[in-house]
């Protein structure tokens, strides 16, 4: 019972917002497409002056523990380039399930929305080499 | 030969930053979902204080004339609710598809990237009731 063909994924796309890099997901997340994206956003940050990363989940009405996992290491993988990571437009099924999961994504800043995500970077910029006090 | 199941396609996330809606479309727009996106795109701008509706391509690689009359047919929605569409990322590919299939997207103001389609707006904001001199 495999697929009887591997649909091609095409990447996430990466938007560059100022100096913020803002991720629109949706839908499914395969695993190809889940590794280009975390290798994406890193590079994307390391090569450009990105100090924070906006990954927006409303479109994802299903979540696994993948996805989850996912999400933990792009934010661990930007916070190591010196940029910050916020989550936003969760869905209330979206977070009961990564709950039972045990995915309670310790350290991960989330929003309710976009706006608000882009609130959090602007008031509490640190700038990327030194940190604010 | 109809396909076995039809897909659940779900919708493609509206994102508010500002006065401004943004748009990520990525991989293929299934029928229903584009109707949906028109829809919820028009409710939006009505229903908010939006002044411009970013429709990022940069996710899309494949494009048909359906999905040029889609587009089409939401600025034309959203000039007619007193905003204004940009249209950006559209890869070369997709420009010469477009163009080869005779939609060329007259009167649609189209930028290289997200960060340019803001200014463009920025730039031109005729506000929302009146137009600016």
């Amino acid at each position: 019972m495999t697929s009887p063909l591997p649909a091609y994924e095409a990447p996430v796309p990466v938007l560059a917002l100022g100096d913020v890099l803002l991720i629109s997901l949706q839908g499914e997340l395969h695993d190809g497409t889940a590794e280009q994206l975390q290798q994406d956003i890193s590079r994307r940050v390391a090569g450009s002056a990105a100090t924070g990363v906006v990954i927006d989940v409303s479109g994802v009405e299903i979540v696994d523990s993948f996805l989850g996992r996912i999400i933990a290491e792009i934010a661990a993988a930007v916070r190591l380039l010196a940029a910050r990571t916020v989550l936003c437009g969760m869905r209330p099924a979206v977070a009961i399930t990564l709950v039972e999961l045990g995915l309670t994504l310790p350290g991960l800043v989330t929003t309710l929305d976009v706006d608000r995500a882009f609130d959090v970077l602007r008031r509490s910029d640190p700038g990327r080499a030194e940190e604010g006090t």
